[in-house]
């Protein structure tokens, strides 16, 4: 019997000895792992407050550049060359209580501070865009190591990211300064990561 | 010299004609193609938004399943399987005046009506869902052999949608009720779609 996965790629019974053998010599860097807590635990997050009714807010797909597609069957279109492609901008947004919405989210394995290096001009750019226009803006960052998550809103992490480049700046915001200016979410169980109660704080603070 | 496009695929030169004469066996259906033209407009119409500072509007990237990866170098990692996933939003979104914008474009053929099925039902819910947040939804349509485009809001689109299950309920709407139902879209210069004149009315209709 074929079993198929549902993107229609064949399902191997007991071929798992035989992967283990031919896999270990390729380099596989996994970037579908590049912080997959913090995103699935957003995610998860996310489900509920569109269950709930509470918010809509959705992962941006990531953009790849397709190059070559196979259609060996209509229903069953197989690209077979494609890249990666950089983001223009965050990787969350959607609507709350009538506000736009907008975040990425970053963790670091550093126990003591976190790195500017994380974020990119790009995405800064985007977030002053959307502030500027009367969008919610921030960063959810995760020390991955004390499994601490922290809001920075966009005019406090601009702040930071502008001083690096000044004369003595800091790459690295250290946790102490984070534990004062930023905003912690406490773990939950449902949801997971109850950051809407840190957006109520940011939308009373931007008085809109 | 090897030549090679910025995604790292060579380039031949005088190879135009070898591909003429491989390809047209294989089935080429090209799905990038598929509301170009509207899609074209659209985009260079963000992109005039942002650059006067309008307003912040993307085009969210197409989701796709990555099965399979080469790292031939870190630079490039080649994609060489992949699907097509199907998107559980619109293609549009962001802000505009401390408004959430969410829109879905479409064109057809047709010259007389616009058929219903070109929208999907995670589509209108997800609308349904940005609008009781108080979002701004609607969607534009484009009569491609006409060149007439139309801009449906969300209530509107959402009545004809349900309509279209109960007894003797059209499938598709006709152009004339569409002119006096939705609000045409002139073509301009710069911006070439200014879409955001119409969404001024649907805010002041909306109450928001």
């Amino acid at each position: 019997m074929t079993i198929r996965y549902p993107n229609g790629k064949l399902y191997h019974i007991h071929d798992d000895k035989k992967k283990t053998e031919n896999q270990p010599k390729k380099k596989k860097i996994s970037y579908s792992k590049r912080g997959m807590t913090l995103e699935e635990d957003l995610n998860a997050t996310n489900d509920y407050y569109l269950l709930r009714k509470k918010a809509v807010i959705h992962k941006k797909p990531i953009p790849i550049q397709v190059v070559n597609v196979d259609y060996p069957r209509r229903s069953a279109a197989k690209i077979t060359e494609a890249y990666y492609r950089r983001a223009s901008t965050t990787d969350y947004n959607g609507v709350y209580k009538g506000h736009y919405i907008d975040f990425e989210a970053k963790e670091t394995q550093n126990k003591t501070s976190f790195p500017l290096k994380n974020f990119h001009d790009h995405q800064l750019n985007h977030m002053q865009a959307c502030y500027e226009h009367g969008g919610i803006c921030f960063v959810v960052i995760r020390f991955s190591t004390l499994n601490r998550v922290f809001i920075i809103n966009f005019p406090q992490l601009n702040k930071w990211w502008n001083e690096q480049f000044e004369e003595k700046g800091k790459k690295s915001i250290p946790l102490k300064v984070i534990e004062t200016e930023a905003i912690e979410i406490n773990y939950g169980l449902s949801p997971r990561l109850p950051y809407l109660v840190v957006v109520d704080r940011l939308i009373n603070e931007q008085n809109i």
